[in-house]
């Protein structure tokens, strides 16, 4: 799809959007243990040694998470660590800027692959965005979409540096382009996930594509209100905190 | 050169440190125009647009900076914006984490020198470091050294996260793989260049290596310490105000 095709279809989301969404604080019953399974047990921190990775793998074997959330260069190692056990290896993708080469970002989804990643949670280029060349953004996310191969997608749209408007268009796009989720932050921008942008992000993706809120989650209170706005996946480097029923004032 | 062979060669020169050098602290009586050629006109901003991009590239021209510093999908667009004027084109390579996979970042050196890259700013795996895997260090700034083509290489060690004994390791490294600066940070991580690090950077990597202060350069009388240190290149955003003799509140 071109740029002019890409704007018709965000403009009329927009009004869509104007005409029939508002934000409704939500609740919701769920118990702290069955949190676990809408957890991606996260550590993207530069300074992780190996240890910590094993650290991290044991920790979502025994609190049985949905699966740990690693830098590309700890695929490898966490597929090993978590071989013969059900929790997922999840991988970032132009993490955390999203402003890497298009090709670079496919590169790395397709290097990932081979290491066994079975998710893949991609940036996307915020300043292209901004720059209102729907179309790269678009293609960047089908391409890496057309990559993983059938592999949950997930696209951070990293709401912190978005307008209103520019968020739903980072959802129209991420769907139309076949993602399997939107993310709301990488976690190393400025702000993470609110009751309201999950909420509005669950409207405009509809029932297809799920929502995955991250950032700034530290406590149960705080993941149940996500799970209540429409999120159907975590993430969060407090997921232990968060099934105890405790909260965590620990940074990802 | 395996991993027992550079712990030697960092045990001695830890030793050569603790010998031979302490940190004095020097000025420079340099002119704030004469900074110009010093500086690395960086933008890495995820929400920089085509337009600042654009804006970037007619600064260092106006200015006559050294070269401009953008994220690997601007290095086509940068390189149009500065045909035929001698500002070169630096990008950043796995940035600003470090911890994608080293496959990727040969890959991103290579598509960004296929783009017309002159300069390739690298961040080097922490984790990997602070888990003593010097091989694994070593061997990625090989790998990108050669990947580069005799361009010139950075290696960013990322000092806000280091120990003393690793600045030191992370040195020696990146001298014995190759490269042609040692730089002290992304401007992403908890802090920036100091007089300090520059001092030792340069005592560690000698005369064949040079050493390129970023991360909160934001006036003249800064720029100028970093200078006298031993920096033989600076990265920063408020260049304009700096060869101005000002001074600047911009992060970058």
């Amino acid at each position: 799809m071109n740029n002019s095709q890409l704007e018709k279809i965000i403009s009329q989301e927009l009004q869509t959007v104007q005409k029939e969404y508002s934000f409704i604080e939500k609740d919701i019953d769920i118990k702290p243990l069955e949190v676990a399974q809408y957890i991606d047990h996260t550590l993207l921190k530069p300074t992780a040694t190996v240890q910590d990775i094993k650290l991290l793998c044991r920790q979502a074997k025994e609190n049985n998470f949905f699966s740990v959330c690693v830098n590309s260069a700890y695929v490898s190692l966490a597929k090993e660590e978590l071989r013969s056990c059900k929790v997922k290896v999840a991988t970032v993708i132009g993490f955390p800027l999203g402003v890497c080469d298009s090709s670079v970002k496919v590169y790395e989804t397709q290097s990932a692959l081979d290491d066994g990643a079975d998710e893949f949670d991609m940036v996307i280029n915020v300043g292209m965005l901004k720059s209102l060349d729907y179309e790269y953004v678009y293609r960047e996310i089908k391409d890496i979409v057309e990559q993983a191969d059938k592999k949950t997608v997930k696209v951070i749209i990293e709401t912190c540096y978005l307008t209103r408007e520019e968020k739903i268009a980072a959802c129209v796009l991420s769907k139309l382009a076949g993602a399997h989720f939107v993310k709301t932050s990488t976690g190393f921008g400025t702000g993470g996930a609110t009751m309201e942008d999950v909420s509005l992000m669950k409207f405009v993706v509809g029932e297809d594509v799920k929502v995955k809120a991250s950032g700034g989650i530290k406590d149960y209170n705080t993941a149940k209100k996500m799970i209540a706005c429409g999120a159907q996946r975590l993430g969060a480097s407090a997921g232990i905190k968060i099934i105890k029923g405790e909260s965590s004032e620990e940074k990802y």
